[in-house]
């Protein structure tokens, strides 16, 4: 996959080069390229930002600059399709695993990093004649720019793609693949500080430990994203689901499951 | 404010050394300390993972390196009161620009970094005798590690701290901050590459500036997130926001703003 990112902030994506995504780069997995925005300026002080029309605090950046950087990148394009560009923007779509999905399964993503009050919508709507544009939002906060919402996506996008994460298992067991927080993890020493692995892990019944894990998916999702559990079909539960979710608690009302306050 | 990252990849934090954040620390408003939590660890190999009780894929934290750097950030509080302690993790709350505040108002924050599988869910435990633990989450997707989720929190937290952004009113403009994504933006030149910025802007006339910017506010939210114009409460509406929205194509049903297919 080819990933392009322009920012005036190049030295902020370095951490592209560590650990997966960078071991996924140095493999020939992943092509990513970083461009200086500031490079596509003509005047003598590389100026891409300038008062807001309409009046208001801060700066907007210029769209000529934009069009320059995006115009390079679409001609050094590796195939004739059109790129995706994503511009992370509070004001976007909310960006979640079904999209990180969707994402790692495009040949050339283009990241467009907008700093200040962000980047002058025309440059916005002219890009949508070489590019399928996507405003994204890493979520509901502000960041100073588009910088640190790339290294995220980059990194949820990168490990989907096969060869990137060494063991597959690890991708179909985390939280949000099946709707469901991840259950709590331990590991050697069985006893530490006084606190021991609960016993059905040292167990070796392999049906057991599913089923223990399985209620504490439930037991964490309602306990930290009730949201995500008013989700849950209750009607499509196993029957031995549904006898350990009733031993813990839970019940079922009109097809949905239900924690009565504890 | 003082925040401590604790890391087995530190270099992945060298981005909080730049821009606003990285000016924040050089004028002493921030301290950020990050710290290598193979440094805590006693054997030769500086060991912090081992496999997980119970079976599976992946890696597990080990709970005693977690103990020690945790004890050595306490002895080194700036202050006898409990510091939060967030744990960035797909299976956390979800991080929003409220807790971002929230957590902006704190003297102390550190934050756990896990890996692979996570961490031994004893030490979390564990820490809550001395700190205010909270697992988060930047959103819903998986990443491979916390250390991208701190950067993104630590820009969020760190712009709301005053003296950090430059002009404090950038803050009261922006998206989220009245429950509306934020208006399209314009700067010079006014006619580029025939694309002209919309006529009020160069109006003058500060009113109808201030009214259309509104109605785009809401023309975005019902494009992008109709999940938050969901939330508007019509009722609260002045008579020229719902004459100019009547006139945008929107109506009000049972007190809740909506908008017809177009």
């Amino acid at each position: 996959m080819r990933i392009d990112v322009v920012s005036i902030f190049p030295e902020y994506l370095a951490a592209l080069e560590l650990s997966l995504i960078g071991k996924a780069r140095q493999d020939g997995v992943l092509d990513v390229r970083v461009h200086d925005l500031r490079t596509f300026t003509t005047d003598r002080h590389r100026t891409v930002d300038d008062t807001p029309y309409g009046g208001g605090a801060g700066m907007v950046m210029k769209p000529e600059p934009w069009a320059q950087a995006l115009d390079a990148v679409l001609a050094d394009a590796p195939s004739p399709d059109r790129p995706t560009l994503v511009v992370p923007s509070p004001a976007g779509a909310v960006f979640d695993q079904a999209m990180a999905h969707d994402m790692a399964s495009l040949d050339h993503l283009v990241f467009a990093c907008g700093r200040y009050e962000g980047i002058d919508e025309r440059a916005i709507e002219w890009a949508r004649d070489g590019f399928d544009v996507r405003p994204v939002s890493l979520g509901d906060y502000v960041l100073n720019g588009g910088e640190v919402a790339v290294l995220a996506m980059v990194e949820a996008v990168g490990r989907l793609i096969p060869g990137v994460v060494g063991n597959p298992e690890s991708l179909v067991e985390e939280s949000h693949s099946d709707g469901l927080l991840e259950y709590p993890v331990y590991t050697k020493p069985s006893s530490w500080r006084g606190r021991d692995v609960p016993e059905v892990l040292l167990s070796g019944n392999h049906a057991k430990i599913a089923q223990w894990r399985r209620v504490e998916q439930f037991r964490r999702t309602a306990d930290r994203r009730p949201d995500l559990l008013a989700d849950v079909d209750a009607t499509a539960l196993t029957k031995a689901d549904l006898a350990a979710l009733r031993g813990a608690g839970f019940d079922v009302v009109d097809g949905r499951l239900t924690r009565p306050a504890h």
